[in-house]
C-alpha cells in the first residue's frame, strides 16, 4: 500500500542564510515497515563475473553520450560537445569529454613517438614517451573549453535549444604530465625567446603561438587524463596543456615545440581563433578563458516533473582563477540570490553551483552570473554584444537565460 | 642524426629541500634545428569524426585492465583489482574502479528501482530515483578501499607478486548525491534510533549495520561517480557511500534502510568482515580504513629501464581524515626522505606523492610510510602482525616494500 505524502524538507545552511528557500519534494509511505516487494533482480544471481576487464556505463544511460551536428565541410574537421545537463559535480568522464579537431584523430603508436624542442636553444633535445614519463610529474583539475563554445549566443537568435549544444564544448579532467618549464631547463632556451610554437602529429599538423611567459608559468606536457593515458581524440599519447587558455592552444597530439622570438602568424591564428570586432579590426592571441556560468538543470532533457522542492545547478570557471561568486536569478534578472559552491575551489577548474529552489508551477526565467576571484563578472548578453559586436565568433562568456514554460520544457531565453 | 646525452635535470623545491636528489635523464639530440621525419600518421587524415558517442582508451593502453584471480567458490562472489601501478594523479577512471561483488551484478531498470527507509522513524518512506535526484546534492573526492585489500601481507609470506594485485582493491572517484542525514530529517528518526540497516538489491541481498553516528555526519546516497551515473558494478542506480569506511559496508544497489536501536548482526559483520585476534577473539564493526601508503612506480610492469633520473611515485589514504605526511626509504628502512604530496590534499581521499630518485642500478628495497593529521602512522609489517597476529583478514596497512634487482625487476619484499 502506497499513498502519496508531501514533507517540508530542510534546505541546506547556505540556502537558509540565502533567505530560507524550503519546499516540498514528493515521496511515498510505505503504509507500515514492509519494503516493497523483492524484484526480479534479487532472484537470480547477477552478471557473472567481472563486466569487462575495462567496464562501460549501464545500458539505461545510454543517451548521455556526446552528440554533434551536421553541416561541417568535411567529416574530419568536426566537433562533439559534452552532455554537460546529464553530469554530476565537476568530473567530466573520459568517454564524455568533448572533441574538436581539424584533421581527423591520428591513430599514433607511443612507441614511435617523439616530441622535439628545438629553435632558440642551447642543446635541442628529442623526447620519447618514455623520457617524458621519467620527469617529475604534476596532476592538476583543470576545465577545457573551446574558445567557440556558446559562439551561437552572439547571433540575434540563437539557433541552439539545449545547453548541451550551447555549452558543451567544456569538460574538466586530472591531468597529469611534466611541467613545461621542466623541459624548456632541460634544452636550456636562450635570453631572447620569447614565443614557441607547438605543433601537433595530426593531419593538419596543428599549430599556435604561445607566449613563453606561460610556457614558463604553468604549462604542462600531459600525457594522462583522469588517472589513465590520454584518450585518442584529447591528444594520445601527449598533448600540451595550458590551464585557462583556450582550447584550441591546447595543442593535441604534440610533436614538437619551437622557441623563437616572435610569433609564427600560423593559419590558426590569422584565419582563425582572432576575434573580429565591429570595426573589422581583430584581436589576435586573446588566450584567456572570461569568467562565465550556466545553469545545467533545469534542461531541455531533465526537468521539472510537478510543482515542489527542486535543485537549481550549474557550473561556473574561470581562465584567470578561481570562481568566487555565482548569483541565481529565477525572474529573468531583477534579483539575484548567492548560490553554493562545491569545495575544494580549484583555479582553472570548473566550479558546481548549487541553489534549492521550490517550483511553484509559473513560468520563469533562470539565469547565472558568476565573479571571480579578481573581481571580474560575467556580463549581460546585451552588454558583451555591445562591446566586441555580433561579428565576434570566440570567448562568448554572456550571462544565460533559461525560459521554464507552464509544462515545464526549458527553452534558451536567447532563441 | 641522433646522438645520445645526458643532461643534469633541476627537480622540485621540495625535492631539492629534501636534500637536493639530482639525476640524470637521457634525451635525444636532434642534432640541429630539424624535427623528426613527418610520420605515417600525419600524412592522410585521421578517424573520420566521433570516436563512438562515449569513447574508449586507445588499443595501445589495452593492458591497463582490471584484473582478477582464479578460484573462487563461485563465479559470481568475486573480485577484481584496479591498476594502480599504471595509474596517475588521484582519479580513478570509472572503468577501472574494483570490484566485489557477493551475488553478481544485478540489472536494475532505475524507473523500478525504489529505497525504502523505514523502522524506528515518524514517516516510513519510499524513494524513487527522480525523487533522489531532487534533494540537495554534494560531490566529494574520496577513496574507497576493500577491507580485504592486501590482506596477502599477512601471512609468512605474499602470494601477491604485484601492486596491482596486493594493493588494487583500491580506488578514488567524485561521488555525488544526497546526504543520508538529509533523507534521514524527512523520514524522522525517534530519539532512541541508534543503528541503521542498509540492504543492497543484489542477489546476495548484502546488508550491513552502520552507527547512526555516521550516519548523521558524512554518509551519502551516492548516485554518480566522476560526473556521470554510478557503473553498474558500483551499484547502479544508487548506493550507501560511508567516506573512510570499509569498501562492504558501502552497500551498493540501496533499497533499504531501517533504522533500529541495536546492530543485526548479520553475516557480513558475523561470518565475514570482523578481525579475528590471536586469541581467538574478533573485534567487530571496525569500519574506519586506517592510515596507509603503497609505492606504485617502480612496478612490476614499469620499472627502471637504464641507471639515472627516475620518479618514485605512490598512493597514500586515511579513513580518518587527510594525509599529512609520507616518507620514502630507499634503503630498506634505514633512512627516510619526505615526499612531495600532490594538492589538495582532501579528507578521505587518495593523496599521490612524488620522490626524485636516481638508480645507480645497484639492487634496493623503497618503502614508503604515511601520516594522517591526527599524527597516526602506518605501522611496520612485523609491528602490525605483532598487535593483530596472523589470522586477521581485514584492514592490513603495514609498510609496504619493494625489492628492485639489478636488472630492475621489482617484486613484493614479504613474497
Amino acid at each position: 500500500m502506497r499513498i502519496n505524502r508531501r514533507t517540508l524538507i530542510r534546505t541546506g545552511g547556505a540556502a537558509m542564510a540565502a533567505g530560507g528557500i524550503g519546499g516540498t519534494v514528493k515521496a511515498q509511505s510505505s503504509g507500515g515497515n514492509l519494503p516493497p516487494h523483492v524484484p526480479e533482480w534479487m532472484q537470480y544471481q547477477g552478471q557473472p563475473y567481472l563486466n569487462p576487464a575495462y567496464g562501460t556505463p549501464s545500458p539505461h544511460e545510454a543517451d548521455v553520450v556526446r552528440r554533434s551536428i551536421a553541416g561541417f565541410v568535411t567529416d574530419t574537421a568536426v566537433a562533439s560537445w559534452t552532455p554537460i545537463h546529464r553530469l554530476h559535480g565537476i568530473i567530466t568522464p573520459n568517454g564524455l569529454t568533448f572533441e574538436r579537431h581539424h584533421g581527423g584523430v591520428p591513430e599514433i603508436n607511443p612507441d614511435e613517438h617523439r616530441l622535439i624542442i628545438h629553435g632558440l636553444v642551447d642543446r635541442p633535445l628529442i623526447f620519447t614517451m618514455e623520457d617524458l614519463m621519467r620527469f617529475p610529474s604534476v596532476s592538476e583539475l583543470h576545465f577545457l573549453e573551446c574558445s567557440g563554445n556558446s559562439s551561437t549566443e552572439f547571433s540575434e537568435k540563437s539557433s541552439r535549444l539545449s545547453v548541451q549544444m550551447s555549452h558543451g564544448l567544456l569538460s574538466c579532467c586530472e591531468w597529469t604530465g611534466v611541467r613545461l618549464s621542466t623541459l624548456l631547463d632541460e634544452v636550456g632556451i636562450k635570453p631572447e625567446s620569447k614565443w614557441l610554437l607547438a605543433e601537433g602529429a595530426d593531419a593538419a599538423a596543428m599549430t599556435r603561438s604561445i607566449p613563453i611567459e606561460k610556457a614558463l608559468d604553468d604549462a604542462i606536457i600531459v600525457y594522462a587524463q583522469n588517472g589513465e593515458a590520454l584518450r585518442p581524440e584529447q591528444g594520445y599519447p601527449v598533448r600540451l596543456f595550458l590551464p585557462g587558455f583556450e582550447g584550441n592552444s591546447n595543442i593535441k597530439w604534440l610533436r614538437r615545440i619551437e622557441i623563437g622570438e616572435q610569433p609564427w602568424q600560423t593559419r590558426e591564428e590569422t584565419s582563425k581563433y582572432t576575434d573580429l570586432l565591429p570595426d573589422g579590426t581583430a584581436r589576435q592571441f586573446t588566450f584567456n578563458m572570461p569568467i562565465k556560468s550556466v545553469v545545467t538543470f533545469p534542461n531541455f532533457e531533465k526537468s521539472f516533473t510537478e510543482k515542489g522542492f527542486y535543485e537549481i545547478s550549474g557550473l561556473a570557471w574561470s581562465g584567470n582563477g578561481k570562481v568566487a561568486k555565482v548569483e541565481v536569478s529565477v525572474d529573468g534578472g531583477s534579483t539575484w540570490q548567492e548560490a553554493q559552491l562545491q569545495e575544494p575551489i580549484i583555479s582553472k577548474c570548473l566550479t558546481r553551483f548549487r541553489l534549492p529552489f521550490t517550483w511553484t508551477g509559473q513560468p520563469f526565467e533562470v539565469q547565472s552570473r558568476a565573479t571571480d576571484e579578481h573581481g571580474d563578472v560575467q556580463p549581460a548578453r546585451e552588454r558583451l554584444i555591445d562591446e566586441v559586436g555580433r561579428n565576434a565568433l570566440y570567448h562568448y562568456n554572456g550571462i544565460q537565460g533559461w525560459k521554464v514554460a507552464e509544462n515545464a520544457e526549458v527553452t534558451n531565453a536567447n532563441a
